[in-house]
């Protein structure tokens, strides 16, 4: 018998050998292999999977939150009222502590500002003039260049065996859907987000979905069962998170019956990237550690596991 | 030059010929066709179709207000206080003018009762154990035998042509998903539609999305394009419906720039099947039939267009 060319070095050539790409080759062969088991039928091979910290980075601070705060500077010259009004005057200070004074209330004004008050249309187009020049404080790349290479080849991978590929983020959808296609190979109605309310309505005779600044859809923690509900309609059968606002989507795709993959990527490696899980204030993982054994989730140690962690540079 | 296989007599056998039949051929004739100025990239080829009325029949009750009937009377045996509270009462004795004086609460009521006060997987079993038995008032037949024939060779055809298939239905998205796969060829996660709200709760251990009693999207009219937004995320290209509670769907898609297709069905053969528009109660089409022509929307006469209704008996 031939081994099945999942078994190749070829495949998933960012991950060195060990647990975690067993797991997922093992997994792939079992549900692809007619007359297995734990055989799946194309249609049933969903994978989702979670964006800030899985498929790309969230550290210093969540891509999301730069293009707010970016946003707010940008906004800024049309509210005078911004200098002398919080969350407003913090973020144009820089002085973040102002900020994150105000709480829940304060950010939900951040993000009233920064992401409602236009069409569908207009802020496609500012999330992408954005993503195309912001650059990571650090490293001074591109945001879409600083994506996780071994993810993107566990994306590719998946879908070679027939898997339909989901994100499934915290982050707003309309914010993730302008660019995904090109750097993951999701389009953009693969993908599942947080979101705010929409309203049609006609403007001088032109069709336009008017952006509010009321919340529709937090997709984090168990928002995101109801989102993978809403939006795709069958539980999938394969989840990759890293923090535990994914416990959620991990714990529902892994419930159901039959063959399930359940997979945290936990950031353990300070020099490539960042070390981090139970103190982190963005991504924190302390539940997922302490019982992804028993859930029979694997636990992807970046460090040890993954050869590489961001693409060449182009 | 060999003429594209699009214009074969094998193409759409239940359509007659005419404008309706050609405009649907030379639209995807000329999206399909690299070089042609109309070309899409088969990404961007997305159709929506209501069901009500476009896919199925919506005469003389919409299928689902009739699943909703039934529920109530194989729940009443454990709900004696419905046997005098309206508008139980009315639906247990048959009596539709006291269910109707209710207005919208007794509605929302009915769908209440019937909908929700489950979880997402009792639902789908209710759903599929009623749609496999229940049967039209007037032709006996099962409701999915009822489907439209030409319409579902056209779902077929598109879909030949590289086309995604969505459903985009003001009835509920939890009361399609369980069959329209096999009936129409669309998978549950391309149908979008009306809702009502799911939590995430863990019960005894097991992880459930419970269905609770209060509407999240009304998908219909002005509500349409935004269940479009929130699943699909781009702009369709191609859009279906017959009635005016389709009008914001065809309006939105075909306002797009580059090659658009809106079509209406209308139901113009009450020997076949109905007969109906400006007054009808269920699936009125006014505004539709006033502005189609000056938005250059085909408009399908039934009883001309169509050489068969229903697939033949099986």
């Amino acid at each position: 018998m031939t081994p099945d060319p999942i078994f190749s070095d070829a495949v998933l050539p960012s991950w060195n050998e060990g647990v975690a790409r067993s797991a997922i080759l093992d997994f792939a062969h079992r549900v692809t292999t007619e007359g297995s088991p734990d055989f799946l039928p194309v249609a049933e091979r969903i994978a989702v999977f979670d964006n800030d910290g899985t498929l790309w980075g969230e550290q210093p601070l969540y891509v999301q939150a730069k293009f707010a705060l970016d946003r707010i500077k940008a906004l800024a010259p049309s509210h005078p009222e911004w200098r002398t009004t919080q969350p407003f005057k913090g973020v144009l200070e820089g002085d973040m502590k102002a900020v994150a004074a105000m709480g829940e209330q304060g950010l939900a004004q951040i993000v009233a500002a920064s992401h409602a008050n236009n069409t569908t249309e207009e802020f496609e187009t500012i999330v992408r003039d954005w993503i195309g020049s912001a650059r990571h404080p650090t490293t001074q790349r591109l945001y879409t260049e600083m994506v996780f290479q071994p993810m993107r080849e566990l994306l590719g991978f998946l879908r070679s065996q027939g898997f339909k590929t989901y994100i499934v983020s915290g982050g707003g959808v309309e914010f993730l859907r302008p660019w995904v296609e090109r750097t993951y190979g999701v389009p953009p109605e693969q993908v599942v987000g947080s979101r705010i309310k929409v309203k049609y309505d006609v403007r001088d005779g032109r069709p336009v979905l008017a952006r509010l600044p009321d919340v529709d859809l937090v997709d984090d923690g168990a928002g995101k069962p109801v989102g993978i509900h809403q939006v795709i309609g069958r539980r999938p059968v394969a989840a990759f998170g890293n923090s535990d606002g994914d416990f959620q989507m991990l714990e529902w795709t892994t419930s159901g019956p039959g063959a399930r993959f359940g997979l945290i990527v936990h950031h353990t490696d300070a020099e490539r990237e960042f070390a981090y899980d139970r103190a982190s204030h963005s991504g924190r993982l302390a539940r997922g550690l302490d019982e992804a054994a028993a859930r029979r989730w694997i636990v992807v140690d970046m460090k040890r596991d993954w050869k590489v962690i961001y693409p060449p540079e182009p």
